[in-house]
């Protein structure tokens, strides 16, 4: 016969599974950890388990928080935290003796939140507050007008001028080879060494396991992958992954 | 003969040399990206830069930050921030379908601030703004006064609860193996499955190599590490690495 001991536990369980749900996870917090109005730690908590990949899978900005990842990118702390992303590739760039001309010392983009932003997309469609859109985030895309990211246009310069190769593996699919590529070119960027979408073996596949595929080639054709600049973790772990990984801000959206 | 264009450029990667060292990473950007006086995003951005990794080995706060890093502590943040970590474990934890009894689903969890929080030594010494004082924070670790940090706690009973086996990984030394089971016991810790410290084969070796080579172990003796918990990179990455990482907050000090 259970003790009313387990009982006890067994109920307290059920409490814990109704209160904490996956998407309800910013509301377990109590009220008197809100320090200001404007100054939420909840939805500061929510960004930072998000960025450092605590949450694994996430589908969508948690309701409470959809004003704060709107200010994120209005008041300025996105540009400032791209800067320092920028700030500290650069200062590991700079730190590794590159062999110039026919060094095989590579870099390894990804294109969307990294080199390019869809921010005048989001911007329109609530800072990925809405359900993903596929139809229209790809009449976005097949556009080619995204800008640059601005700190990653200077990281992606000196990482140049320094004597890296740069490849460019984006989860895009070959089928807007030409727009991305003339995207990038109008954006400010130009000599990488590749450009690498997704094919047709590729379908289906999740990123993390397209992009280790794609940098294990790499490293078996004898690159080795120095720094790798993503704004996803899909991007950056998996297996050959870079000697340093620059993890870019995207409270917006999670690509497993 | 170099051209005037690559005298140029070598002058401004030289200016860049001087502008970007590591030390100094935070100033790098324009007074126009602070929004407030007590809301300074260079010193957001910088903790942003150094959870998600992309600091590298760092061994100091920036000077501009200490009255950050210490306002994060005082203000409730680092709580709230224990606090998403924690509800982000126990939703993974609770979909795990772990086998009761003996299960061989394990769950590892790291000592210094993750089970245990060496704040009140802190709080005395700056925060981490001090250089590391081998002698006094031993001091510190001997009189086993840490207490537990509150969420880690929550989260620690839950997954026992649930049938997880539990490892827990320190860096601390076998010397301090007394103390440290102590320490843990008042804090309210109890029914591990094993405490594993830096033994006479692991000195010198870095906390990645060291902790990933006792994971290997657990692996080995047929354990599956689902869940794995710490406020250090290196209790997390490497190989052998769980299923899910969950990364504690930690602006004060960082360990390779």
């Amino acid at each position: 016969m259970p003790s009313p001991t387990s009982i006890l536990s067994l109920l307290l369980l059920l409490l814990l599974t109704v209160t904490v749900s996956s998407a309800n996870v910013i509301r377990m917090y109590p009220k008197q950890h809100i320090v200001g109005p404007d100054d939420d730690p909840k939805c500061e908590s929510w960004k930072f388990s998000i960025e450092v990949n605590n949450a694994g899978s996430w589908n969508s900005i948690p309701r409470p928080c959809i004003e704060f990842v709107k200010d994120y990118f209005h008041s300025g702390r996105y540009l400032s935290d791209s800067r320092s992303v920028a700030a500290f590739s650069l200062t590991f760039a700079r730190s590794v003796k590159v062999a110039k001309g026919d060094g095989m010392d590579a870099w390894i983009f990804d294109v969307d939140e990294t080199l390019l932003s869809n921010l005048p997309y989001y911007e329109d469609n609530g800072f990925g507050s809405q359900p993903y859109n596929d139809t229209s985030f790809n009449e976005w895309v097949n556009k080619g007008l995204a800008p640059a990211l601005a700190a990653s246009l200077t990281v992606y310069k000196w990482v140049k001028k320094l004597g890296f190769k740069i490849f460019i593996i984006t989860g895009r699919g070959e089928s807007q080879r030409v727009v991305t590529e003339q995207n990038l070119i109008d954006a400010g960027y130009s000599g990488w060494e590749k450009l690498i979408l997704r094919g047709s073996d590729d379908e289906g596949k999740k990123a993390t396991v397209y992009k280790s595929e794609k940098r294990a080639e790499l490293v078996k054709q004898g690159y080795t992958i120095q720094g790798s600049s993503g704004d996803q973790w899909s991007d950056l772990i998996g297996f050959a992954i870079a000697k340093r990984s620059f993890k870019l801000p995207n409270p917006m959206y999670y690509i497993p």
